[in-house]
């Protein structure tokens, strides 16, 4: 359990405490926020060993300390918002996790995640202990956090996209959120834009945008390098293999932008994520150039930038559901 | 100018008589409709010489002409509905068609259009003749018909998607049709799905899923067959080539319809246009195959079904707009 830096954010004086929760493939965070600001916040790699209700009984312990450690007992929280990489199935109403980078049982043995769950329980637990929690794709709330604070104020047709360990992204079309019957609008992480029959992604699917591009599909389809970070490191350094790597996933996810843009009619599209991030000013233009040029109708009023939030999109995502 | 048989269809007793307007790439079609159903219907070819207002006239003439035969005073019409194909530019607010099948100055002189129109006029010379004109892209009328009238009641999150000259499409979600910055959400038809590298769409993108599927893309790539039917008459039959050719057109296609479900979380699909309602036994099997599979988490719930309204949704897609 470590401390990182806290978000600047306090809620107004005398507001009641609410409880912000991120759950992604890597790692939760949790933290407490009042008109104090920030308090308590922890971080822990994602529970994926036990039974299917372990990483629920994670998030209900980090609650706890974290409450703790801002010296508010668990039961003056107002609400608890959370933001959990999807795709979510519902089981009796309630939110369960049929995610690819947590739940061994969604491609077989050929991911080697340590446990064989389908789904991850998680709502009915916090439910249970929190009436006021609100489950929301991680995408979605981060799309959210960027309409209020961050680079899509003011904007009616927009997305967040997530460029990191897989693709996520939230949807808004005629000034209103996307959910759909799930509440999984916005998985074109799984879209295909192009043919490949060898890549797959943790969903089950072979050749889809997340296979091809994430962060971790990187490293196992390019295993002369470790990571991501070194293919984008190489590249920028002149090195013509990488080059040729980076410029082709550019193809790939500027395709996948394009057919958002298209589909949507969207005015702006935001991006961040820690492989976009760190290397935006070497993948914005790229992916531009993608985009410059298709059925100009459609794009021509739509521009990409960089998330207003930065790095802190994901910390910003729970607070948007409750703040 | 040639009079087809009417849909059935009447406004209450009382009710002021609306014009219904349906522009295509091939033709346009206007009707009135009153408490005594559909009067005066009348069909011609979509002109595309002239100037760029040459368009909008036909549309004003055939209104009066249509107004004539169902004996009603132009000035007397309640409502004009327009359901146009797209993509739409606005200019000072008002609607122009950038239409591919229709502006010959978007795709070069690749196409053969009789024009060099980049768009052609629309909204601005209907608006001042009926201030009640109501202008909406074809496919997303044809969902709002669909909604009201077909396959798709009582849907939240739903799409109708058009398989004719050209590929449309009309979305829903959460119970919101999408717009999107100009009216032009929907144009997953210029989704790119696949590589390819020699098929050009109206549009000036190559490869695309217009270009590669659409009712005149078909017999442009498979010239030994004169039209979109003949390869699909040919596969039923056996031929194992034109069937080849099927099974690939529908591994494009329902790449396409998957990427939409993954992207907006659908329940239900409901397909029509001439090239799918044709032969419809024997594309949905194939469409639903491309589907079964991926990502259940989300595909399990959505199910894809012929259009409710048949080879009638162009017919009634103007009129929800008005009725």
């Amino acid at each position: 359990m470590t401390a990182s830096s806290p978000v600047s954010f306090a809620l107004p004086a005398g507001a009641a405490p609410v409880a912000c929760v991120d759950i992604g493939g890597t790692k939760v965070a949790v933290a407490i926020v009042d008109a104090r600001g920030v308090q308590g916040r922890l971080v822990e790699p994602t529970v994926k060993q036990g039974d299917v209700t372990a990483l629920a009984q994670q998030v209900l312990r980090m609650i706890d300390a974290s409450a703790r450690a801002a010296r508010i007992a668990p039961h003056d929280l107002a609400a608890v918002g959370v933001a959990a990489c999807g795709p979510f199935v519902l089981n009796q109403g309630r939110v369960e996790l049929a995610a690819p980078n947590i739940c061994g049982g969604l491609a077989g043995s050929a991911r080697g995640l340590p446990n064989d769950w389908r789904t991850a329980v998680l709502e009915a637990p916090l439910h249970d202990a929190f009436p006021g929690v609100r489950v929301e794709n991680d995408g979605v709330a981060a799309l959210q956090a960027e309409r209020r604070w961050g680079a899509l104020q003011g904007m009616d047709h927009c997305a967040y996209i997530t460029w990191s360990t897989g693709i996520g992204a939230g949807l808004c079309v005629d000034g209103r959120v996307l959910r759909g019957k799930n509440g999984n609008a916005g998985h074109a992480g799984h879209m295909f834009v192009v043919d490949n029959a060898d890549a797959l992604c943790g969903c089950g699917n072979v050749g889809d945008l997340e296979a091809l591009v994430a962060g971790n599909a990187l490293p196992r389809r390019f295993t002369q390098y470790p990571d991501a970070a070194s293919i984008l490191i190489a590249a920028k350094s002149g090195d013509a293999s990488a080059k040729a790597i980076v410029d082709e996933v550019c193809r790939v996810m500027g395709r996948a932008l394009y057919n958002l843009i298209a589909t949507l009619d969207l005015e702006r599209i935001s991006l961040g994520g820690s492989v976009f991030w760190h290397h935006r000013d070497y993948l914005l233009p790229r992916l531009q150039a993608e985009i410059q040029g298709k059925l100009p109708a459609l794009t021509d009023g739509c521009t990409l930038v960089p998330a207003g939030l930065g790095e802190q999109v994901g910390d910003y995502a729970a607070l948007a559901l409750v703040a």
